[in-house]
């Protein structure tokens, strides 16, 4: 079977690579380019279910993930399948189960055929649960069981995994070298450095990077090489671990891009402000232009029940640096599995912080609905501003809440409305 | 009667350059010595009512405005108080008093009364109101009937007041031959519009400047020089009214210092993120480091019903960038007055946004507050994780809904926690 990347380096643009230069408003031929410079992913196996296959990378516009599914303490399918409708319909591009609770093949096989949107996992999670489940310890997880759960995702038709092929014995050495306040808050670096520290081994997604690569591209899954040392606190943040972990994975992509595997990388996590745009630059330098997807960045510590607007300052600054995909963070991080409301508010807060992004990076057509919104409220055309709002059915609630008494304007400023005191001039 | 500036330039330390002093973990020399060069103010009225007094500008941590008060749709005392309550609760560092419904006079001095925290207002609003409840139009206002109610303000002890001073036949004209989408969105900036094109004379708050600074020395009132042509959404931003107003800014600026009348700044509005940093290096060259109070700026116009997120993101970044204040903007602002929870929902937003930024600019232990969360996440304790929050009372409510089955981890990842994997290593 063929790969998006391969066919992009022969040549072929794809039926993909055009719908998703229609929906760009950009030339197939720039996808086509951008595919085979690895500038761009296509996360859709190549069981080609039918979905809207999205492209993310440069010059396009910036994507968000979403993600649902059950924790050990917390196994609801419906609720997770709420979830997904409520994350498509508030904007997500794209989502990842990371179920870790129940039976976690049935969740994700429901969630693939139910998702319109591109789906992504965590296999290592599986992994580990499975081991888990049958008394095991993380650390008699074999390598076999490792391959054959991300096998299994290439055949349930994973669109895009994360592997944490950088936690490795030297990144970790350099990380506790200079020491940390907060270690590893990435659960798949964890569970790997648990592992390697009981076997005294190396990271088998490194060891046997080879093996993983040939189950990529029988599926076409795109690899997103996580970020196992991504900081977990502002004071941890651009440490050498986390910088060390990064030259790793550009050399990992160099690798992937060579086997006709398509690659992203992924970036933190929590980080004071004045480092983002210096984050950015250097994965984009150290790893070659592959899309870069950030989790966050979360800009303070101190907000927990309020972290999807810590890591929308964070995403906003990170996406118009150059960031391609956001990761959504809901209100709930730090503090439980989110509930369907926390996933509509965290996809909303990503969707803000994507496309103020996409305005200030020049994104063909991304300031249009702003014009637009613009013009209707000079107009004072409350029903078209309500129609343009991110959150049509919000704005329009909120609005009714509170009536004014002349229809043109709202009860902020009601007759001192400064643009129909303009209008009278 | 002395002002601050004047004492700050006699030499002299006062007693609120004391205070602020401490609470800021600075010199007291280092408050004097930025009130006599103008890059700090103390907006505090000579009244000297019992409230903590705050400094606001360089080398300070980064303050918070909330903005309360009835519209002539939305009249209830009793709610503005509770408003007033939230917003103290919440921490907000000034409160200003916008009512334009009702009894204005009684609402402002009640408000004024209540708030343990200084108190702003926009003089004008009242001006306007109590001509067109008399059945007059806003030209019939006179010249003494504004410099009459900006002297009652300062005698009700108002700490800082809006003025649009900048609104000129000469700024008007630059705009207006450059065209605007969304012309006028400053209810202030429009009202004095129409009052100049009525009676086709300049703005009384810039041909009388000299009255207004007589009456601001007479009461301490810090001057906050009110941007009349600011943005109102993305592609107005930046333009040649909005920088002609700015410079006409500094010099007035200039004027209000030489009178000892100390002296802010007010900018945008809405602005594209890669715009943001340019706009407060302009006002801080434009105004000789005059400290820059700022409403958002708004990154995206699309959002309402979540302004607080779109203008938090514009906070961080102008904060970030140099400026020393921001006004709240709540998820009603461009729906309808905002609600307590509203209120609430502004104040944490821009707290986010002011703190995230004072640890990007370095502002004296700003992160120390991250780093004790951080280590009690470490720490897995989550009694301290939700006393350290910033709003530990929707942290403690979340966390409650959705018990761990394990005291320690939460639901999130339950015993798949990396934290806790990482303990056992």
């Amino acid at each position: 079977m063929s790969t998006q990347l391969k066919d992009a380096r022969s040549g072929n643009i794809t039926s993909a690579m055009r719908k998703i230069a229609n929906s760009e408003g950009v030339t197939p031929e720039f996808i086509r380019e951008g595919v085979a410079k690895g500038n761009i992913v296509i996360p859709y196996n190549n069981s080609h279910r039918d979905i809207k296959p999205i492209g993310i990378g440069k010059g396009l516009r910036t994507k968000i993930n979403a993600n649902i599914g059950t924790s050990g303490d917390d196994v609801d399918i419906d609720k997770e399948l709420e979830k997904l409708n409520v994350a498509v319909k508030a904007g997500a591009d794209t989502i990842m189960d990371l179920s870790t609770g129940g039976d976690t093949d049935r969740i994700r096989k429901i969630i693939i055929e139910k998702s319109p949107l591109p789906v992504g996992t965590v296999p290592i999670y599986q992994s580990a649960c499975e081991n888990l489940k049958k008394g095991g310890r993380i650390s008699d997880i074999s390598v076999d069981d490792i391959f054959n759960v991300i096998e299994r995702h290439g055949k349930d038709g994973v669109d895009f995994i994360t592997v944490h092929c950088g936690v490795t014995l030297e990144t970790l050495d350099r990380m506790e070298r200079e020491g940390r306040l907060l270690d590893v808050v990435s659960r798949g670096g964890s569970l790997l450095i648990k592992w390697m520290r009981y076997r005294k081994e190396e990271n088998p997604l490194y060891t046997y990077y080879d093996r993983l690569l040939e189950i990529a591209r029988e599926y076409d899954m795109t690899l997103s090489l996580g970020d196992g040392f991504r900081p977990g606190c502002l004071a941890d943040a651009t440490d050498r671990g986390q910088v060390q972990e990064t030259i790793l994975l550009g050399e990992l992509a160099d690798r992937a891009r060579k086997g006709d595997v398509q690659v992203m990388i992924e970036g933190p996590g929590h980080m004071p402000i004045n480092q983002i745009e210096a984050n950015i630059l250097i994965q984009k330098r150290l790893c070659h232009d592959a899309p870069f997807y950030v989790l966050g960045p979360l800009v303070t510590d101190i907000a927990p029940g309020y972290d999807h607007i810590t890591s929308a300052i964070g995403g906003a600054i990170a996406a118009s640096a150059g960031a391609d995909f956001l990761c959504y963070v809901t209100p709930s991080e730090h503090l439980r599995l989110p509930t369907i409301e926390d996933v509509k508010e965290g996809v909303i807060a990503s969707r803000i912080a994507a496309h103020a992004a996409d305005i200030a990076k020049g994104v063909n057509g991304a300031i249009d609905r702003d014009i637009r919104m613009a013009r209707m409220r000079k107009e004072l055309n409350w029903d078209e501003q309500i129609n343009l709002s991110l959150d049509p059915e919000k704005a329009k609630r909120m609005r009714s809440e509170s009536p004014p008494s002349e229809d043109d304007v709202c009860t902020m400023c009601a007759s001192l409305c400064a643009i129909k005191i303009g209008q009278g001039v």
